[in-house]
């Protein structure tokens, strides 16, 4: 059986399944996507697609681009970072700043909140214009001009941000935040209102399956090394409160956003993006999460 | 024995016991301070002064001054600020983010900061020219134009304020911050820096000891009813993390501040401020409390 | 008006507001009291008694005994107890085991379960037969042996004892527990399933009005200092997470219960204990709660 | 280069670094043990046995017999097993008592404490002879009678055992506990008193390395989905507080005991054990966590 036939056998068992779930609703952009969509796009290491259902609608990739802001002062930061966020599982919900308190200032990790303000401060530091050349990167390791910004989506994030502002401040306070706080938020509601569809999205990860190398960028992204390590925070901290339970139904490494993506890779063998936009109570979208359920118990090969 | 000889005593016998605390070292303006000052003043309802040490020089009132603006709002607001912020002690440190996060944005009392952010928005909503306003009440209460804004402490709080922003943008994620964060701040950073001496501060708390009305702006400021509230609250909440200890081992309804001043009523008989910079590890004057405690083990009544 | 007429206008008031809540349901024989039930009892300095309702109708004090075995120690320890037990309010509920662990085994105050905890295990540590010797004690200080231990609800409470079990070997964990756990538990059950009617319960909360001294007992319970010091810990800790509301709208010194029970003193004038099972959400009694408010607001004098 | 020599070089490595931590110091037996005692034992899924220094020392293995213990009750109680276990991270010590209570009685994860008292509870209900049976299962599969309880290791821990005690207590008032606390401690404090050598210790984990078949009990101990979720459980619980930690360091499923050992597996290669009692201050042995990091560095495989 191919990539092909799988991917098509899990749609059609998850959309027999009749998952419910509730769109995010905090802003009126998310709120009234259609929720009945769903796509799966899986890219093959030799740059293969495979794709079913609603895997060519672009879609907000949200907290998903955290992955990509990660990646990028990966490689420029690495040992001065680790001082300044950790990379340990959450017991509280993302946005919480109630544990940011309780560690003194130093995010959990990178994936909640704190820790991605964290991460989008520290690439303000080294871009001169981070908003373009996070776009210019995603675009670099997808292959294509895929990347667009949604302007509604951010400024509805924007005008929503009051959270995210008090987290920027708090983190401030610790003095692990150098940036005008203004200025990374701008960056910030940018990279998470990115637009592309699971197929772009899923190449935008294959570099993470491949040891680091992008065949779509033709290059080296991250060393080896470097490759696994945000493979393993993906595993351990990519699905919110919620990592544990995926690392222990599926077992891949991923990244999920609040728009109902998730994009996940098996290593030495594929990447892939699942979208719906139906969100389970902890945010995770209900039928991506039961996709790739399926699809690693389909497969012959595992992580663990 | 009457005042002057009993804060006199009061006064030596503390001065005797050698007491160490650490001043205030968040603003360079609060850790300047000469750290050996100290000074007592009792007004009783007459309107009689009694004082020792340096009760004439001005110092930082600091948190004390949230009992004016708390009383600003009181009698205008009433009902309706229930909904926005609790009268219960806090068993955190006094700006904590966390408990705020726990009960969903709803500060625990008036007196921590959280709490007084949403008094000072409220008071923003209310007065045309806050800031002024709240100088003109104090001054009317005293009886006299003894406020002065030290500009210089209220800008270093300002640059120091992330922590304050942060609180801030919270309640307003909470949509309890009516006003723009920025604005509310500037007053708050204001009220926080008046500078007055232990006379006119004793003074300006005369009212609460008299049943709500002053006898130095000549009316009724609050309700007997209001009066009685607000000093239930300071009995309850007016010493940080201490305010347990501080009414069991003193027992009057007070306020304290970071500036090392306290100031307190006894009902029915007397105000009083007392003022020395070295504070405890929660944050209170260290030789204020002690003396209080000595005076009220003199005194032949007691609250309880 | 006197008394009398004062307590039976605060009781129709109450009975008007139609006031609901619900009768504590952990163990049966609290669930199946009659919930209809109330009355209020006030006995001033000169031991006259005033009463109106089911104020002769024994019932579950439950956690206002916590105040009596507090008396028998506050004078033997003193000093000793204060390293084991703070005297803060808390912000927590009553039976959390959250704050303990956050505060390394010194509970919060002597209210709350583990605070209640330590001062059962230091009775048991100076007392031969403590059970007994508790009820000697209030029997002493009520004048009459009306002490009843129902061995229904001490037996229930005890098979449903876990939490407070675990509460005892948390404290054993910090070193802040001497006794055998079991024994401790008994005495602490025991205390806790005490029975007596509204009049003998304010008789026994008489010497904390009357600076120390019990006219039924005929002799000093505590010092004047000392009961002014277990007013103020009443009136900060008395209502569990609702102290601070209590002081706010009643401003006595007092200690509610599970079963219903509310006993508080106005210092130098009487003491008063009110009784209706339906509770609400805090676990305070809903009738009795807005007696006293009622009783307050028609007095002339109060504490503040 | 083999494994032998692999293991031989990190060993030197290591030894080179001169790391330095704490014996576990909370039972004598423990904290008398020699702190420069090291080794290691790898053991492919041959059955090929490579080892370095103390490897053929027998230690206390403490938690790391959790992982057994699950393994015995993993497939009996599958599905019913989940309503009363998470298997998310902590972000909490491994014997917190406060994040039990904020989910409310179900532990956040199978290897803190509260969660294998869960397990150990389970078993205690499913089997009539526990303990003895836990030794006969590693027994099996380490394929040779090496188990031996420290009967002065297990005294020790049950004399200072109330943290425990009252965790087991806290689990009975949610029902989430259905044995005799003390029977189940019991048989708790025996398996964690377990000793056994490093070699004995890897070959009792082969079976996860190998989809669940035992080649020393020659028998398929688990299914090959239900081996990969143990490893997943490991890999994000494993290690108390430092799970992100180890799992970006090291990447391998593992547990980790106070007594200074680790086993842990790489998936279709091989299981090994490390052993080192010097703790660093989240409670995992610094020499095994470093030997397992340069270890992963070394191969050329990995699990991402």
């Amino acid at each position: 059986m191919d990539y092909q036939e799988i991917i098509e056998e899990v749609y059609h068992q998850v959309q027999n399944l009749n998952l419910k779930g509730n769109v995010a609703t905090y802003i009126p952009e998310l709120a009234e996507v259609d929720p009945k969509q769903f796509g799966i796009a899986l890219v093959d290491l030799k740059g293969n697609v495979y794709g079913v259902g609603d895997y060519q609608v672009p879609f907000s990739i949200q907290s998903i681009s955290k992955v990509h802001t990660l990646t990028m002062v990966f490689h420029k930061f690495d040992t001065q970072l680790w001082y300044r966020v950790n990379v340990e599982p959450s017991g509280n919900p993302f946005n919480s700043i109630a544990q940011l308190e309780y560690e003194k200032g130093i995010p959990r990790n990178l994936f909640i909140n704190s820790g991605a303000l964290v991460i989008t401060d520290a690439l303000c530091s080294k871009f001169e214009r981070p908003t373009e050349q996070i776009s210019d990167f995603i675009n670099e390791i997808s292959g294509k001009n895929c990347v667009n910004i949604n302007q509604q989506v951010k400024n509805s994030e924007k005008s929503h941000g009051e959270r995210n502002t008090a987290l920027a401040y708090f983190l401030k306070s610790y003095k692990n935040f150098d940036n005008p706080v203004e200025e990374v938020l701008d960056v910030y509601f940018s990279h998470c209102a990115i637009e592309m569809n699971c197929v772009d999205l899923a190449k935008s990860f294959s570099f993470l399956a491949n040891d680091g190398f992008s065949i779509f960028a033709n290059r080296q992204i991250l060393s080896e090394s470097h490759a696994r390590r945000v493979n393993a925070i993906m595993l351990t901290c990519g699905f919110y409160d919620e990592a544990g339970e995926f690392a222990y139904r599926v077992g891949m490494p991923g990244k999920s956003g609040v728009g109902g993506g998730v994009a996940a890779v098996m290593p030495h063998k594929f990447s892939i993006a699942v979208w719906s936009p139906e969100l389970n109570e902890k945010g995770n979208s209900v039928k991506a999460i039961k996709a790739l359920e399926l699809l690693t118990d389909k497969l012959s090969f595992s992580l663990f």
